[in-house]
């Protein structure tokens, strides 16, 4: 891990890093309490779609985690997202289409079958990387051992297969996604039904991507026994911030003090 | 209202009162910080079927909102239960006859004519006496205005239509309830619509007695902009503790400071 920038402010160490991971390089920022000395607990937050690394609400969690809980916390751009956009026009108009998706209602996207391997391969490298993070930041007195995973929407396309892979993590929020007719769904419900760790799965009633029997069904494959969905009304985007509050609850119930 | 009994136990100050509401004597307690001075924010706790207003989960909720949260907390025996019970044979086995349909998983109850009048005959009443409840809380010092009510189950279809006929609740925390075929479920529809407060929605995705659509078709139905719906796993009387930490946060923020 290269550290590329360091700053700091209001006592959040804000630290601009590039892993190597198999043939890509990952950028990725960790926040840290000023002046932590020993290593400590670590939320690792995946972005949603179209999003990177530093898009608003995940900076935002990001500090809340750091300032109110004393934890660490860690994002990377996932595949083809932030940095690693190679071509901007084509992110672009894949922006415009997920905005025009949520503005028709028009449900969840169809895919032909090329964006479906896409889709697939995306997700399944997204997790690898995640699995690289964690060998990272445990060999490196960054995490003390105690791991949670924040992520929804794409957030949980990918985090959801990794934390039920990847039995370090020990609790994780997700959220704004379904089993539906997805690429790779099958293997999505699987996953779900594999997960053993506290979950809690937020979900927003009048999702313009995802049905609420969807929403519904994902949530009851969840296997593991400490589980619960917060419903709220509003669309894809429009989840209430008191959320946030659930969320640091729910990781201090589970990982503890710093 | 004639106060009978006046305890102080770590900070709690406990009193049992007796409150005259049409041709009837209603049973309460009051729990209120110790010193406090002025008049703060209360929260009603309706109590659920066979159960009463001392009972360990609704004293656990009292004493925490009052050491917690620095409010006051009432709760009342609803109509035949707890000291208005008259004749105790009958209640056992009511009693029994619940734990047999949660034991059973036989759902929710069916009602001769006769029992179905006296349920809705039972809620409308109760709803009276929270109206009276409050009356008297706001006449007399206790109250400063801030009120909200906590009910689940028979907590709820009492309170329910309370919260929404009675404008001076600001916040309810309800749950483990749904429209079924239940008698009076039209008007109990009608007044899940009517609400206007932020409601905090709880509910046991493997409930005996409720079906998980009669559950989600209530949170669909309530009327305020502001709901949120948690689900966990377990039966009706299996709702995790730390559901008791969301509930105070709910509280904060919705009456705010003593």
């Amino acid at each position: 891990m290269q550290v590329l920038n360091r700053v700091a402010e209001q006592g959040v160490v804000e630290e601009r890093f590039d892993l190597p991971v198999e043939d890509a390089v990952v950028p990725g920022i960790i926040w840290s309490p000023e002046n932590a000395a020993a290593p400590g607990p670590t939320i690792l937050i995946g972005h949603g779609g179209t999003q990177h690394k530093r898009t608003p609400n995940v900076l935002g969690l990001a500090r809340r985690f750091v300032r109110h809980l004393g934890y660490r916390a860690i994002a990377i751009d996932a595949p083809g997202h932030g940095d690693r956009i190679s071509d901007p026009d084509a992110a672009a108009r894949q922006r415009q289409r997920l905005e025009q998706r949520i503005a028709n209602r028009t449900g969840a996207p169809t895919f032909s079958a090329e964006e479906a391997e896409a889709w697939v391969e995306r997700s399944a490298r997204g997790l690898r990387e995640w699995t690289a993070v964690v060998d990272h930041i445990l060999s490196n007195d960054v995490c003390d051992g105690r791991i949670g995973y924040w992520g929804v929407s794409m957030g949980t396309i990918i985090g959801l297969p990794f934390v039920a892979a990847d039995r370090r993590v020990q609790a994780a929020v997700l959220g704004l996604a379904g089993i539906g007719n997805r690429p790779g769904a099958q293997r999505f419900a699987e996953a779900a039904s594999a997960l053993q760790v506290p979950i809690l799965f937020v979900f927003q009633w009048d999702d313009e991507l995802m049905s609420r029997d969807a929403g519904l069904q994902l949530f009851d494959r969840i296997g593991s026994p400490e589980k619960t969905m917060h419903i709220n009304p509003g669309g894809h985007v429009a989840m209430p911030l008191f959320e946030r509050d659930a969320f640091e609850a729910f990781f201090r119930r589970h990982l503890g003090a710093p």
